[in-house]
């Protein structure tokens, strides 16, 4: 069975060593990763000197290469984020801009470096906001080569106008409980199922459908 | 090998036989996945009398049951949207809110039907919107059970403010096939892999690490 | 003082006599706008027989030309709308796309009749998505010609994963109640405002610049 | 008639003098608004050091500080973005989330001090997004007090799956550069309207129905 790695990114806006509900989430995803077998790492992005912009590597002492490199080595990636506005983090969104780079990269038969990775999402907030910063995180995460399993969320927020967060309210075991181990569950399946069977490459006629026409 | 079948799912406002982009898009999606050996159906939902509601049938001539009844004996769907105002159409949500129904359906163990059930999402309109609303319908499918692919979308938009339409300016091999394709090709391989080795029930200990826990 | 008249619209997926949760949120909304001095309709849009469609009539019994002529004799329209899947309602998408319709209507003087209307928004639901729905609601009616006030909105949702109904958990005076009176103060001042002092028409030079140069 | 300045902030992810097509179509935007009698300044947020943050002031050297006493002296904010991933910067994120501390900072009525300014919305990219962007930056701006004017956006990207760049392509005085015009015209109308008969304090009957009940 193919060993699979998680890395958890979280992208609070407040360096260490301030308390961060996104730290506590992404910390309950990695123990219920770790009850499936998946070892991981988990890294608070703005305590690195990330830079902005849309490159593998913006020079000049950017922390984003050490992360990509973590990344590289993992089929997992869980992006824990809180909710400002509504919205994911500018912090998270730093993060899946970064990674639009990897639409530039390809494996020696075409495919991106990020296929075959499985994301995931945990998002806290005090109240409201996290179906559309899951939506947000997703799409983008799809968009440069991730895959999502079924359920591959977790999240909590208190009810509107409130103001508690995560980490004086959880843990949450009936209910943001349930969704994280649904998430590392799910997750953790389909991580396996790529790593032994990974993406056919781009212009493959698949299905024993005879040669491929154009590459994709 | 797994035998796969695809059903799509066209949300334009228009019923037959008004001419629909979306309907243009759909057929070349379903084209794609002919060529990885997927057999697929069409449907144009808005031809159905498809009640709003969040149950599977809202009873008295409700045309969602058949719709559903296709897509139980399908493993990869595809939602074809039109956008208006940048966003996706009534009828598409119109489809996810009775979708929202499966959250109440479970196979003998536990799982959602459709878990193991992959979705694409293919989105027309004049100009823009097109990332949005693949996020908005990739959220929602996800929400509901099912798995997108890495690159399982295809798109097209014109350029700011301008009016015409994908039927009029399709189809255009070298963007939006380029997208259809690699979406074929990851939809069909990862609807294999999932029917071949579907997602564990909930309360699964996974990976050799004994009985399961509480139950996800 | 100008008269200012306000016509809410309930986006239930649910036809009368069921209860709504929006239809008790709609209700608080215009009691704070009558506060204001300003008089109110409420209708629930999916008891009428609205079409599909970007026309301002589809023809063939539609429900919609009644409701848009009580919308054109206002000038605050509050949409009030349930979450679903952290989205707004399939009827308030198919309301939004019959406003789509006033882009190509316009006075004597190129302004469209949207122009100098004011727009509130009220969103309920179990638990979760009421700012992503207020964004996408928020930004069709802008698109399509309405201002909305600061504060020119309110919510309530309960904590994550929960399934309490505002018509059960609801009214809530000191959070919801409280953006409720904010969204009827404003929104009245603003309709008042624009009332009396519409937008200009376009290509006008405005402060005193000259004529005018291209119409916009 | 009241004077009225604009604050335009480029949100690139580009420090300076690398080109930017945001920076183009902010200039468009003051243009115009120049053609309205309004005066503006012109800021490319990322060549100054903006702390990630929800307060006013981060310290330690923040330039965020700076950025908002010119806010603070005007009565339009611009904010022009370009689009990653179908949605808006993190340099436009970074902006939203400093501008959340708003919403503990009241005048000597208890009104926050965005309310009566307007915001206007200026999207760029190679291909999709605006729509979505628009949204995600209306919510957000509306949400701490800002009002966007009817018409309130302007926004160019090309054709799905293009790759050329507002710069290279633009102006486009028949598409852009009308919405352009339209921005303008309707936020300098809207903006003194605002300065000369400012959102009444919170707890206010208005519309002469008596003393003020509970505040807002």
């Amino acid at each position: 069975m193919a060993s699979i790695r998680a890395l958890a990114l979280n992208c609070t806006l407040k360096p260490s060593p301030a308390p961060s509900s996104s730290d506590q989430l992404a910390r309950e995803v990695l123990a219920e990763l770790a009850e499936q077998g998946v070892d991981g790492d988990l890294v608070r992005v703005v305590d690195h000197d990330v830079r902005f912009g849309v490159s593998t590597d913006e020079g000049d002492g950017d922390g984003w290469p050490d992360i990509r490199a973590k990344l590289l080595s993992a089929q997992i990636l869980i992006i824990a984020t809180p909710i400002w506005l509504g919205q994911p983090s500018s912090v998270c969104k730093m993060v899946l801009e970064r990674l639009d780079a990897e639409l530039s990269e390809t494996d020696a038969e075409g495919r991106h470096l990020t296929y075959g990775k499985v994301a995931g999402v945990a998002v806290v907030g005090n109240e409201d906001g996290a179906h559309h910063t899951i939506g947000q995180v997703q799409q983008a995460l799809n968009e440069v080569g991730f895959t999502c399993a079924a359920a591959g969320t977790t999240y909590w927020v208190g009810e509107a106008l409130h103001t508690v967060d995560y980490r004086d309210a959880g843990p949450k075991p009936d209910t943001t409980g349930r969704t994280t181990k649904a998430l590392a569950l799910n997750s953790a399946h389909l991580a396996r199922l790529l790593a032994e069977q990974p993406y056919p490459p781009p212009g493959t006629g698949g299905a024993g459908v005879g040669p491929s026409r154009d590459p994709a």
